[in-house]
């Protein structure tokens, strides 16, 4: 089946305290978002890219294209305010049926074995999302308080975040909630149930200085 | 108020895959534990520390004390079984009503800031519990399948969890259940509601190869 791969990149990054959006941010010498992108393009020869930046940087994702991919394989698109209105755009570049990935630019370490892991059970069950279990003990604040969660049942949740166009096309055609933090949330408002996936440890968001040399740790161990 | 520090570090470390468990591994040269165990002697000159080994390994745990630390100010015991058995023999050593610390032996990057917070607020109110928010989605799975939690009200939990001895040493006189996967759990069975307080980012536990990478660079930041 076809496959898109929505990549979200479309925040401003200031939680980086830099000036520079953290997907363009430099790791080894290339920016985050060309390694995320890559993985993809290899992953699958008809695998079609939609690229989701903030209007005023989609020269800079432009560039990055121009330098380092085939340009008929990505198409740019304009970020909306909300993570859920990011992703509607995307999707309008959606053109056939096909299983749709939706991804933050952010998570550039993902390897090919995910994706192709998301891909063979979205196509057979309509939707994958992968997650990972917490290492760390979970507890819930309530209005009392806070209460234990039992740590073998609770699991972090990563992307691509993977479905089938059929169900993601038209569960994001219903109106904005503010609990709509991912695409299964939207999916789940739209009377789906989720499957979960294996995630990788690795999988990890670049949201911080920190994460940025974390990265770029892993890059070197993987090149060794 | 008299300070005790119960320092867990009573596994194995089959995770990392060396024949050293993860609590005796080099991180700039020195064990991982001599970081942990220098944060909380440095954090109060009353503090006393009581460092729980696997019963093969005290004799490594007392040569870290020898060669860096005051031996006046920390003891030895072998953990049990279970953590809950570990903190238990841990516990025994604790003489006078104090503020008791129990912490992961392999976090060791937490900061004086941490243990003060810690500290204050136990004192005042009976417990502290060191949480951060979660920067991932949360799923619960379910006898029917996953359901999304609000991310807003997820806590990712660390240590030092700390108590009022007054609370920490009855509670643990209860029988182990399952369920204990750290000592809030278990002052919960006690009938305690425990209160959560900022922890740190910074707070891992080094559990894989990637987290000593990742310790390396949090400390080379810190030194520069």
């Amino acid at each position: 089946m076809k496959k898109y791969a929505i990549i979200v990149a479309g925040g401003s990054g200031i939680r980086m305290g830099g000036a520079l959006p953290k997907q363009f941010m430099l790791l080894k010498d290339k920016p985050v978002l060309y390694y995320t992108l890559k993985v993809f393009l290899e992953a699958y020869d008809d695998l079609q890219l939609i690229l989701v930046l903030p209007v005023d940087y989609t020269d800079m994702g432009q560039e990055i294209i121009d330098a380092f991919f085939d340009k008929e394989r990505i198409r740019i698109t304009a970020g909306g305010d909300t993570r859920f209105q990011s992703v509607k755009n995307g999707l309008a570049l959606v053109e056939e049926e096909s299983v749709v990935f939706v991804h933050d630019g952010v998570r550039c370490l993902l390897t090919k074995d995910l994706i192709h892991r998301c891909y063979r059970q979205a196509a057979a069950t309509g939707t994958a999302i992968p997650a990972i279990p917490s290492r760390d003990s979970i507890r819930l604040q309530t209005d009392e308080g806070n209460a234990a969660l039992d740590r073998n049942h609770v699991m972090l949740i990563q992307t691509p975040q993977t479905f089938h166009s059929k169900i993601i096309l038209p569960a994001f055609q219903i109106d904005y909630k503010d609990k709509f933090t991912d695409e299964a949330t939207v999916a789940e408002a739209y009377g789906i149930k989720v499957s979960l996936v294996p995630g990788e440890e690795e999988n990890i968001k670049i949201t911080r200085p920190l994460d940025l040399l974390i990265a770029e740790q892993i890059l070197t161990e993987r090149a060794g």
